[in-house]
């Protein structure tokens, strides 16, 4: 994978018009132009909607199998993007993985804050199990804080008494709203996009009054135990790096099929600049991989499904261990 | 993947013979009954030898590619086990990769204490290159103890000025030989094969008066900037759980490609049970999968040759970003 490669991309968002911690309304502006400057494939077909209540942009390819659906969560702060925003990056998914997405359009801080983002994850997720599609045929995708949001939709659904989808598999995931993590220091300096002050002031937009711990915003603090298999990927120049691996450590601890991967010198989310950055490409296919061998186990005692239909909090290990 | 089979292969483990804290003379007999209680499949071919001045078995199956070598070390707490002891399991790998494992027979404490093992890795690694065999052509692989010499031999290998091998896949690594994770005490009630105080027990007979955390006996200590691409597979039901997180973390922080594989509910090295294990079975396709992968990249520019290549503790962000 190419030096120049991650070097044009390191420059681009090191000297970009982006900054996540800034004026709400002028960023989310400068995020919408960033991600549509590229034009969307022809072949990519986007129709608004609405699931449960919350208004969906659903992403297709003309490859798409019916019987599968990502339900897709783009990043922005939670307080920045929009499910037409991240077009480019769902189809790309949706196209490696042969399934349609459905972007949720959730609410957004400050004007929305939390649990609002969960809520209409939560609902939409609700919709598509209630409008038949099995929960096995669902997969999460979610990219920085709405890889983070994709986690604490899936606790969030497991303490709902909803099964668990297939999978998920979230990119760069902002995972601890604390922003406690050793990476917020450790890898200021190489982090092209983000701040950690940044970071601070869009989490005391979303939480107000609410503990940053608070299991379902920061799940890295959560019980994660019955979560559907995880795919956690990061890259090594970000200041999130340490949520990606406290996340994959928690996942473990609880029990969770996890997988982490981490990328060398590649920034935040950088599998959305696929179109320019081999590491990008490699790890796109690497989720799409994962996210189909976990729809194709469709063996009923497989960890999945053993996960979603048996084991909740407390009652594993007495199973397990009797 | 089935509970019933975890179920069985944890029964094994907890009501087995196997202590490997137990006394030495004792344990090596009982370990070497148990890894060689299934019979080698007919066309699996070992033959003992040297390179380095170390003894090695080499260990092949008929569809071996000549052109490429897996450099493996076997387990048992640094003073148990051998290279024929490991035939099973390396044959597997050797066959999933298509190439032939050369299992090193490196010295065994209490006998040989801390560095004797690094030493004879290295000096079979070495006598490899100097044979002409080219470093993009070597993967290395270890379980338990073998897992954390692996990548201490990564790191003795970057400090003695030699490149880096195309990746290194690790199985239930000790790569902390102060056995100070949260997971030696978290996980001690359902792993049915280690318990702390046999690694403890262990750790002395190899360090004698050695830290346990000196970087070539304790990898997650260790500086790990420039080491090839890393997969770090681990059951969540073992004490060394921690060692495989943490290791996975100190490696993204030095910016290494790296892979951790966590399956739920499996105990320590369960790739060893392919036979009866899905899991197993599961995880050394991907073990396989990985390993070739990094041979098949030839690319100069890929990140394993740039790692091995060019980039030096202290050397690469300055490349990097300047």
């Amino acid at each position: 994978m190419s030096r120049p490669q991650r070097q044009t991309l390191d420059d681009l968002l090191r000297h970009g018009p982006l900054d996540l911690g800034g004026d709400v309304a002028e960023q989310r502006a400068v995020f919408h132009d960033m991600m549509t400057s590229l034009p969307l494939p022809a072949d990519v077909l986007t129709t608004a909607g609405e699931l449960g209540g919350v208004p969906v942009v659903t992403v297709g390819t003309p490859g798409d199998d019916p019987a599968t659906v990502l339900l897709y969560l783009h990043g922005g702060a939670y307080a920045i993007g929009s499910a037409a925003d991240a077009a480019g990056l769902a189809g790309d998914v949706a196209r490696r993985t042969g399934a349609r997405a459905v972007c949720v359009d959730y609410r957004l801080a400050p004007e929305n804050p939390f649990p609002a983002a969960v809520d209409d994850a939560l609902a939409v997720y609700r919709a598509l199990l209630d409008g038949g599609v099995p929960s096995s045929a669902v997969a999460f995708v979610g990219e920085s804080a709405g890889g983070g949001l994709a986690v604490a939709t899936l606790v969030a659904a497991r303490d709902a008494g909803l099964p668990q989808p297939s999978s998920a598999a979230v990119f760069s995931p902002w995972a601890d709203l604390s922003v406690s993590g050793d990476s917020a220091v450790g890898k200021a300096a190489v982090d092209p996009a983000l701040t950690a002050e940044g970071l601070r002031r869009r989490a005391r937009d979303y939480l107000r009054d609410t503990d940053p711990t608070t299991p379902h915003a920061s799940p890295v603090f959560a019980d994660l135990t019955g979560l559907a298999p995880l795919l956690i990927q990061v890259g090594s120049h970000e200041i999130l790096l340490d949520d990606a691996v406290r996340l994959a450590a928690r996942a473990a601890e609880c029990d969770v099929h996890v997988e982490l991967q981490v990328w060398p010198r590649v920034p935040h989310v950088f599998q959305a600049f696929a179109a320019m950055l081999d590491e990008a490409d490699a790890a796109l296919r690497a989720a799409a991989a994962f996210t189909r061998a976990h729809w194709a186990a469709t063996d009923a005692d497989d960890v999945s499904g053993e996960v979603s239909g048996e084991v909740l909090p407390g009652g594993k290990e007495s199973v397990v261990r009797q």
